[in-house]
């Protein structure tokens, strides 16, 4: 048990975008295991732009981390020694096991081997595919025939939301940072269009895409990409909102839409969520998923940063546009 | 048939506070009735603040009002001279004839004499109750036990808005611009409590008052106002977005709220209403209003001001907080 842990602690809350000194990559032993106790090794963490909420003492939907502990983050591990009865050597397990190479738990979710690619329940079949689920179908409530745009359309969670939609009969319009991400989300995820946001006026190519006005905006980006949505949508839109990117790095208080009285003119609910009040549904969005992705329905982008030591940089790809899919940190290798 | 119609026409789209060229009042001659025509002498006019956005060309939900054309608004008349086989002389008719002293009509809503003073047509019993009533119980969807914030609570909605969900068995918070008013809400609406929120600090104030925070918001006012709420609203709250009256003179771009990330964090829903998409449902309103006010369950004040050529004057009263109730313009006697 000499074995030693590396792990990123969280030293004070980024003010901007994050700072070398805001969080700290430490080495500590590995504590002996208790009884119900198992050790697992983690193989993949989950990089997400809530990764910048947790950091922050903004208010948010769980205790932001505290100062001087382990950053949050999603799991994906195999146990490597157990003294828990449920738990043997070589189970893989999600959880929330944080920025660290180990960690000593009691619990977790156990997942089959063999079926599909470990990192798909990091995406696609994880809390990811989820968010795209549950967003769009529960909260945005897409019609056949109705129009639906998707910010964020080359990401983790945009992509499948669009293919979703697609399956639902919808015309489908993303946004998307760059010409080649665009290319990719109308050719390879069946988008029927994509503007690129950072070179067209993104309310007039809004009102060119969407020719009958937007019905529902699966929105990821908030900021001006909001404001251009909000130009454009029709008589009892639906806004699913789901993350406000363009906001997480602000030093100061960040303006509502400028058009938010829109919302009042045009009748239109916007609905915060966040996949975590879906859990105790997520066997119905399993089964439905993986049949979809089993069938080539609905494909997925991973994109996968090695070694615990790149964490920081791999999480401002986020910021920057820099990940096409899922962004994912490989901390060891699979079982 | 020499009468003089007096009018006020839009010559220009106000800037900010309507200004003393914006509108004019203009003497024209009443036309000649052709057939199925009567004449209709408007008794009152409604002022409402939704007058100032149709003198926008803002996004709205109406077209605006020409420019060169009669003022729009809401109108309760007697009919004086008939043409029309089902209207004839001392009928009382609702419409929106605008803002002119006589106007030739083809048709209307007949209402009954002598059950309730007319101006309760054009306030509890009408759009403005109608108003109260859709947008927090079908959008608020308030339950016992919960708590309601009403913005703008002396005025004309939200007076009335209190009253539904104190019946409906709600604690039920009000804002208000003087201590006067403030008093009026807790003392003759039964409000719980009330807030100058001219005088005290809004957020800390709804903390106060909402120990057990903010489940619905009907919301009258935006700005400041409207990110108070939002800093101290529950999971899953409702806010039925009725008005935002603190924007409508502004002169230039409006920022949305600055806590719009919570709608996300705390899973809030947003949704804009007017009250001509429930007009549909008008029946179920007024026979359970009817009831509601013949019992002495739900009060209303009503805010007459006389005389056509204070049409602007009175207006402006509903942006300086300067009435109580429903604001209306008398233009001659009840018949």
């Amino acid at each position: 048990m000499a074995k030693v842990n590396r792990q990123w602690i969280l030293k004070k809350r980024p003010v901007g975008e994050i700072g070398s000194g805001d969080l700290a990559l430490v080495e500590t032993p590995i504590p002996a295991l208790g009884p119900n106790q198992f050790l697992a090794r983690t193989v993949y963490l989950s990089l997400d732009p809530t990764n910048r909420i947790w950091m922050s003492d903004m208010t948010q939907y769980m205790p932001p981390v505290e100062l001087g502990a382990v950053m949050r983050g999603g799991t994906l591990s195999v146990v490597e020694e157990s003294n828990h009865p449920d738990f043997k050597p070589g189970d893989i397990v999600s959880g929330i096991a944080g920025w660290q190479e180990y960690s000593v738990e009691n619990g977790g979710q156990k997942l089959p081997r063999g079926q599909v690619p470990l990192s798909a329940y990091m995406s696609v079949l994880g809390a990811t595919g989820a968010t795209a689920y549950f967003g769009l179908l529960d909260i945005g409530k897409p019609k056949a025939g109705e129009t639906v745009v998707v910010s964020a359309a080359a990401g983790a969670v945009g992509s499948i939301v669009g293919q979703i939609a697609k399956l639902k009969g919808c015309r489908v319009v993303g946004l998307a940072g760059s010409d080649e991400k665009c290319r990719h989300v109308v050719k390879d995820f069946g988008f029927d269009a994509c503007i690129n946001y950072k070179t067209e006026d993104v309310s007039a190519a809004l009102k060119r895409e969407c020719p009958n006005g937007i019905d529902v905006d699966f929105e990821n980006a908030g900021g001006t990409i909001l404001d251009a949505v909000l130009e454009n949508v029709n008589l009892k839109a639906r806004i699913a909102l789901c993350g406000l990117i363009s906001t997480y790095n602000a030093k100061g208080p960040v303006p509502g839409p400028y058009n938010f009285a829109n919302i009042l003119m045009k009748r239109v609910t916007v609905e915060g969520f966040i996949v975590i009040d879906f859990f105790p549904r997520f066997g119905e969005f399993q089964a439905e998923m993986a049949k979809w992705v089993a069938e080539g329905k609905v494909k997925h982008d991973v994109h996968v940063v090695k070694g615990i030591e790149n964490a920081l940089s791999a999480l401002n790809l986020l910021f920057t546009g820099g990940n096409t899919g899922k962004l994912l940190l490989q901390l060891s290798g699979e079982p």
